[in-house]
């Protein structure tokens, strides 16, 4: 495969910190453009400085507003952070109303903060690859921080949040997402939850919901309730050597309220996950499942060649109804399968 | 291929109307049990009858208890139903709360309705496919309307609304869903627009929110902002010949309110669709893009098992780091087509 572009020469830029250079790569690896698995295979040792946050949840959560207000205390403390939103809804992407959406432009132009937000590709599942490739590139070119701000609905959302080192959950009292939202996966991908708008009623009472959501899920139902009775129980201490407790923060992202604490167990989260020696095989799953995806891109990828070189042919013989598509479809795999063989 | 069941024999099954073997057959098609492709080619020339309706919005607009309001009016009509439900907040899929889940439930008893939640399966996209293909056994089973009810979140999931006959956005007046939900791409799938929980402070702003929205995508936004200022404007006639008016319905759910207004408006489009000539090149795109998923399903599945055949060696390859997970890809689809070859 021929590269579209110097690939050696753009990869240099990326890792000495340019941005326009990094905004150039992200467009490439967006848009599949010939050279974009080489620079991304180029840029490869470079990975694992940055730590990887993910922001997700329901949709007018506050995950931007989150999202900006972490990213400015980064700033403060000297830090860079690249910022990656695949919400459709948020101000980052070009969702939401005027005046969020200023406030982010105005962190845009921070130096020091790096924001893309990722389009949707034609392929199936490919924004979700597409996604966690930028996040490289914004690693690669040496961001101390970089948030996957992503809306967590969707199955391929939370893939993208749960490819963070840490994955934040962020919840609000109203709309009855307690329950509903974990259900949805949600719990699954939380290293941490966030009850935002915790100003408002109900931000007790979600929180409570949630812990006992954990808890049951730990398996440990009976004494977490007893416990939110008032009731001191001492648990063992193997329970609590066994992993990182997920803990429940209230913040209202609109004042700043909390932030400050979010980011602090946020590095809380980062310091086990380094402490406990789960950091590493986290990251080798990621690197695995990458191959993964990576493969069934290529013959995914291989395959839509010959699609489009006999689309015109075929969609006549489909608008006519004469075979159905699955016909069709296994007509052309073994006509591909064919054409590799040579 | 062989398959794992006798193929004919459950597609005359389905065909004839069996609940279980319709079941069974989107059991097959879920799991990707050998044999479900050949399943859905061999009822392939059955499908067309069914009228498909997407209900699609953001969390909690109420779509499943406006997708069981239809489902009870075409059942009093003396119509048969199927339900598809992909949203996980979704009653019929085991979100939402008790009450909810437990009407959902009732009407799954009634003879003539046949209701089906999807789970999300392990490739990225293959639920999106995955739900289709149920559709599609529903109507070759005989089912008069078949209702895909999806989270309009996600992009493969507004993929799966848009792939219905008639799509109907369900938004609510509360958490500003608004001018967020048309820049999520709800807009783009719309074929009709229903607030729901109409009787909510808000209802009538956002049928005029989404009024001027749908306005101005259409290039009108000058004359239906002044009619809405209660000036009359004669419209030239061949403006409205140019499509389908997208109606936008007020409802209330939980009561009833304005559902049989719905259905009549969902009844309205189709018949649209039919005088208009649109029904058959709608149809024949989706036979189009069906095939289309088929051949990148079928090379991601011949990719899929190179990767388990070869997955514990370059699994340890990757934790060690020793080579880019893009490195590693390519060496196995090199050596697949190799295979191929040799």
């Amino acid at each position: 495969m021929t590269a579209a572009f110097d690939v050696a020469a753009l990869a240099e830029r990326i890792a000495g910190g340019e941005p326009r250079a990094l905004a150039r790569g992200i467009s490439h690896v967006e848009n599949e453009i010939d050279g974009y698995e080489p620079l991304l295979d180029a840029l490869h040792e470079r990975l694992g400085r940055a730590r990887r946050i993910g922001i997700t949840g329901p949709p007018g959560a506050g995950k931007s507003t989150l999202t900006a207000g972490l990213a400015r205390g980064y700033l403060e403390a000297g830090l860079t952070v690249g910022i990656v939103a695949v919400d459709p809804t948020s101000p980052f992407t070009g969702g939401a109303l005027l005046g969020d959406r200023i406030r982010m432009v105005d962190l845009a132009t921070e130096p020091g903060v790096f924001i893309r937000s990722m389009a949707s590709r034609g392929s199936l599942g490919g924004l979700a690859t597409a996604t966690r490739e930028a996040a490289d590139l914004m690693d690669a070119a040496g961001y101390d921080r970089v948030i996957l701000e992503t809306l967590g609905v969707g199955q391929s959302e939370l893939d993208i949040a749960a490819s963070a080192d840490t994955t934040a959950v962020v919840l609000v009292p109203e709309s009855g997402d307690g329950i509903q939202a974990m259900k949805a996966g949600l719990m699954e991908v939380a290293d941490l939850f966030v009850v935002n708008k915790a100003d408002r009623p109900g931000a007790d009472r979600l929180g409570r919901e949630i812990r006992v959501m954990m808890a049951i899920r730990e398996g440990n139902a009976l004494k977490e309730i007893v416990s939110h009775h008032g009731a001191k129980i001492d648990r063992p201490a193997e329970v609590e050597s066994e992993g990182f407790r997920t803990p429940v923060l209230q913040t209202v992202a609109s004042t700043g309220q909390g932030v400050a604490e979010l980011s602090a167990a946020l590095d809380e989260h980062f310091k086990w996950l380094e402490s406990s020696g789960e950091l590493e095989p986290r990251r080798a799953e990621r690197r695995i499942r990458r191959a993964r995806d990576v493969l069934a891109r290529l013959a995914e990828g291989s395959a839509r060649k010959l699609w489009d070189a006999r689309r015109d042919e075929v969609a006549g013989r489909l608008a006519g109804n004469d075979a159905s598509p699955y016909a069709i479809a296994r007509e052309l795999f073994d006509d591909w399968v064919a054409g590799l063989r040579g």
